[in-house]
């Protein structure tokens, strides 16, 4: 494969490092159909033969069904995909086979197969995103006015309904669709044709090739177009946000599934049991998405890091960008899959919820927006004598709607019976309807909004509380 | 500021670890502006009266004049630059400031001003990036004929023209111009009126306060809007991407900048002596935008680290989201301005460039590429013939060129005299003129094409070989 | 500075991006003792008179008091610390300042100050992690019998104790303190003498200066010494590790002060309240240690981006090393004293934490390990048999130790009345007295060796339950 | 085998996510150790009668006799290598393998396994160091006196010597073996018996299982004992500075093979060719394990992020601890052998080296530190006065030693013709004799003393130059 020049053949250490085809024998497809554009644009444009296009393309084929049907071989001294698949071609076709590679290098070859690869598999992600949405949106509508408390610093803050929060999480999934649109956009141009570096002197038509792919134009510098994985850092970038999103609402069923909260039981079907104790019954599934977030982020990283300080054109530490982007597509398609079957199996324990947002004086800001609103007191007022209420309450060890008007008269002496209809959960959460609130209607809203952007059907299904 | 509820002030340590004014009053320029939409707002909905309104505008703009005159002052205990400015508000027009917090809290209003804060660096940026790219552009057009070695893994590969070298940055600059573009896109939603996370009870309008601070809608979600920080890491990772690219310039410069290279000679701005070397004149800013990368990807990676597994809603983890952002952008913004310098002023050695692109058998792809044309030898044939080739020319130690009629008929009795006019790194360059190749024609209509997307006036100046 | 040699001055860019003295002003007490230290030696060897080495020393000390007195002067142009000294020692004492950079380098020089820095701060770093230890063996030793729920996956598994889960931090920060201790032997030589890159010409004596600024040897090679920063990684690693230990005790700490755990309240004094919500007391010291794990994280990994890839000896990103390390250096120090108060100063509601345990069928294990014990059946059997049991008692909403002996002995016959005392918390603990295990009478033991270890008076005081 | 309770089985996203036994496999020897050891101590403490405690360990020889033969079979419902052992453990004995599990759980031997994976791949990378090192002083010892141009920010700054440069890699060598020595000391512990979390209540003994295992003793607090993966983490730190000293000699091969540079010509063995340029002969290898510190630093990354936060004990987001660790040793391990390659089999072009040497200036320190010695001039003046000559020979384009004595002295007149004996290669190298510096004798000695410490013969083979 190196011409007639190298004295010694690799040594078995260069073999192992050297050898890619372990890992990027996943890129046969790409592979192939890149090579069956690029033969018959040859062919078109009279570089080769017409009648040798169609045996090497009909090669081509033959060489995908023997992948289809046995998987691809893995010889180390073949080192990666392309020469593996020129390899088979040639003991099928003979040396015909070797025109194949005209007018193109391994460099631009690789380039064009893994974009291929990773638009593929943002399509992918993005339909599993699809599908998770499609089932926070379900359970949003039902839980619309189902009410939880809602925390910041996991300390009770105010009542919020299970509605509400699982929409914030369909609005997550909204901006990582939209990352991986813009991604797809922004990489989909054609290197092929590039070359080792610095294009051909062929008579090439890379508008063909591009096309014959599915890109939407060809890249307009060939020294950029084999040093670029810009597009891999896309992916692994907006894969690495996902799986943030993820390993919060992850970390949120682990402490709703946990017996002092109990707000949540998973299904069986994502949980495990352990080799010791009877009981146990783990959130498996949810941990497994909170840890995957590691090695995703780490996948970016890895992947940031050896392309910083690469002089142009091609180097060799760029073969180390598939293993990261193979391994978190991989874990981010687990990922949301798990995702999804725990959002849409797990049975909310709706009561449980509601009696904890009663705790904690979540409706505390409730009293202080009263005294604003029915007193004329400034704000920054109001909060302070809401706090002494809260004091008060603490001490006595009562609800804050279990003060007395006497009491809360003893306060503040402006504070007159109409208060305490402001501070029941229900109340709190009806209330606060303004745009993008928890209060249900708003929730019913945007959940209504949602369901259109997902083509789902209109439900007038109740929600339940 | 607390209320009236706990007994103890915070401790020396808490004061030190809880307050971010030292960073955050970074920030006032926004919180001055997005709490004068928002007292608009609540005068409008006659939440607070007109003159209420107009009293805490005025005292606004009176606290922004002190910070513009004096900066802001750093206390402690005050904690943040929200309660800083509120504060000193009420000192200079007394309770009716306690006005202005309501139907907001400082959950939202620090999501609302650290958004504005990183559109505003996304332009900063952008503008950056367009001045380095007018730079590249104008130094391509220049050498659009210039003949270089280019280089795969560092070994010479085939002639290349600076200009087509030049020009490959000016593409990956394109892409992180549409990256920033998007980030700004999906970034430009008003959090403010999210409230503390359940949005609020008073009848506010949320579209108001939008528009009057540029937005182009409410955030959907209060919860969401709240917990979410995407925005930040979005343009974190828009500035990795551009630090990875910088790192790849740097690293080149470097190289070029040394004695066995001698491609390129640094402006005496943009180095360094040494303290001990008197004949040193070091190329420290590249160094410093190649490390600069190091801390770039840090500052993305540290902000994905504290995000990851924090449940809704507001969490404190994420007041770490400030550090990294400013650190990053101010590292960014001096990386792109120091480049550009360097891409402007640096003098390219064209000889020398010249001369090192006959050496290492460039122009042997160019001999196997006749071989196919002229012979109609298969491309791996003619590979394997070139390879003898060289192997011939390196045991004599002289080029390829150099090679006797004889010689190379001995290694292949197809090859005629017309072969030597294919070996001249002129000949070699000029042939790649597939689009997108480094053909001196090539490159010029590339380079127009970027002047013309730059707002650049045609240049028909001669190109410099 | 630089020598006659440049013709222009550096760019105002340069001079931005160039100064480190911005930072490095930190370094001063290390830059004026290692001054000191190689003056005393060039006198020492004759190679600069005993008077002018005393002049320079006298002139040193007087620049320190002056930086004393009133902070280091921030001069761009001046670059760094070791001119700014430098420069301003000869404006004290006249040329013979010159003197004092013979036989060094600005590189061997930042090498040594910057060890230095590195090593006081492990020795701080150090006593901080051994108050957190004593603070935890306190707490450990009162709490060594009260019952908690142990868990794992965050699912209640068997009771434990308050003592024995706070010991296993205590076991972490052994473990870090061991880390600090290996990276402070490995980093203890000295770099002074390595000059720019190659040693000096000069009769210096490196043991001399290595001796008297506390090294334990002079490093071996002068090119690893000036290209070398493992001692900073070595410190970025091993505070990334408390960090990750303390991120741990955090994320504890918010969930126990969660209203439905209740395991814990936090003092006031790390703790703070809402600027909406007048009931909140938030647990910030937890949630700002838990974030800082990411910022400190992503300081240890912008280090070793920097440091890819460098070729020998000293480059300008190198510079880059000190910003991750003063950062990082003063984010754990906040972190170890935040969380040495909320140990020693939080509550914690053993009574909550002991009702707790008595949920979630803890003591199963008990059940499964009394059936291998008693009735000699294999414990796969007998986890067997207690799934079932516990399957039983959550369909009738009861706990384990509440189903009656004829509901278990139908599960399986071979039970009988003993079980029921096995079946308590307090049993189920007092079993568990393997080495190292959660039994009291253990936990107390190991309580005692580590006061010892951390010379605490041993206390016979008894624990609370 | 999670007990009689779960309703449904495992979904098949849950089987796939779920499952370890793809991975984790790689752990059976230790696993299969970990369990003979375990039920030898059973035995010994009558916890299983003799009988079954050898039948039991048959069972598990038989077990292994399985996998060596035919390999660890993939059955995802057995989850991982601990079930996949004991479910065929059971095929093979019959019931009687279910009392093998007692006192123990998942959690402390999946701790064991790993722990002595770990331990013995620190031993097997500490051995590929030690062969790397031993390539490196035979190189440096016969190039202790081979003079080529050292270099800082990669300009050319003072002569030093190959074996000078090679011995700095050495240094960093011996600091990453005494870091993974570290590592071993600290991780040498026992977890075996700290059972689910809490320890267990049959009178097992740990000292006995530590002891067969060859751990130094058993954990000291068994809910630390199964969360803790600081050993992993130790690990991957250890590899991440390895592999950061191995890019930077990689980057210095890579540019050094560059044919401006030309100091090295790397083995074919460990380079490859181009599919489509000829002559190409590319340093792979080098470029392999530059990209290489990108995987392995993001596996340290990945690590940390996925340790992050977690609270006690055992979570299975630890399940993610084993893939980074068992891909960094993986792809360390290739990079030391393919570096230990590099450095045995380059041929070093010490002819091209000297002559670049004398390029740059290199002896302007020389010039400077003759004006100090000689004409007692400081060295800042000297400096100085040494910048205005290289501006003169510049400007000639001549070499320093090149200028006349008139032209030198009209810079200085204290300049005298004794100069030009100091400006050689040859006497700058000899003049740095200071400890550790470049000095061909110094080197020999540095050599001497490393030779030793690896058990190298003393060799007087006289060095090349």
């Amino acid at each position: 494969m190196w011409g007639g020049r190298f004295a010694e053949g690799p040594s078995a250490i260069m073999r192992e490092i050297n050898a890619s085809i372990p890992f990027d024998k996943a890129l046969w497809r790409q592979d192939i159909a890149a090579s069956k554009a690029h033969v018959a644009m040859l062919g078109a444009q009279a570089i080769v033969t017409a009648g040798d296009a169609q045996t090497i393309a009909d090669g081509l084929d033959a060489v995908a069904a023997e992948y289809e049907a046995n998987g691809v071989p893995e010889d180390w001294d073949l080192e990666d995909i392309h020469m593996t698949t020129e390899s088979r071609l040639a003991e099928l076709i003979g040396p015909v086979a070797g025109r194949l590679h005209t007018a193109r290098s391994r460099n631009d070859q690789v380039a064009t197969d893994f974009r291929l690869w990773v638009r593929e598999t943002i399509d992918q992600t993005d339909a599993g995103l699809e599908a998770l949405q499609r089932a926070l949106v379900t359970q949003a509508g039902i839980h619309a006015g189902s009410i939880m408390p809602g925390f910041t610093h996991l300390q009770t803050a105010q009542p919020v309904t299970l509605g509400h929060h699982l929409m914030a999480y369909y609005e997550m999934l909204r901006r990582d669709r939209s990352r991986l649109a813009d991604a797809r956009v922004r990489m989909n141009e054609s290197p092929l044709g590039s070359a080792a570096l610095a294009g051909t002197g062929f008579p090439i038509d890379r508008d063909a090739t591009s096309a014959a792919l599915g890109f939407d134009r060809p890249t307009a510098n060939s020294l950029d177009a084999v040093s670029d994985r810009d597009f891999a850092l896309d992916y692994l970038m907006a894969v690495s946000q996902i799986s943030l999103h993820l390993s919060r609402l992850a970390e949120e069923f682990i402490i709703w599934a946990s017996q002092p909260f109990g707000f949540v039981r998973m299904a069986d079907s994502l949980s495990t049991g352990s080799s010791i104790m009877p009981q146990k019954k783990n959130p498996d599934a949810a941990e497994l998405v909170r840890g995957h977030a590691g090695r995703i982020i780490g996948a970016a990283t890895s992947l940031m890091i050896t392309m910083k300080g690469l002089p142009l054109a091609y180097s060799k530490d760029m073969q180390d960008d598939k293993p990261p982007v193979f391994e978190a597509a991989s874990l981010i398609g687990l990922s949301i899959a798990a995702m999804t079957g725990m959002v849409a199996d797990s049975t909310f324990k709706t009561e449980r919820m509601r009696q904890a947002a009663e705790l904690g004086y979540a409706t505390a800001t409730d009293l202080a927006d009263w005294l604003v609103t029915q007193a004329d007191i400034p704000f920054r007022e109001a909060h302070h004598i809401t706090g002494a209420a809260v004091k008060l309450a603490e001490s006595k060890s009562i609800a804050l709607d279990a003060l007395s008007l006497v009491d809360l008269q003893a306060i503040d002496a402006r504070i007159d019976e109409r208060v305490f209809s402001a501070l029941s959960v229900e109340a709190s959460v009806a209330a606060r309807a303004s745009y993008g609130g928890t209060a249900p209607s708003q929730v019913s809203k945007q959940v209504a909004k949602a369901r259109a952007a997902l083509g789902l059907s209109d439900t007038t299904t109740g929600s339940q509380s």
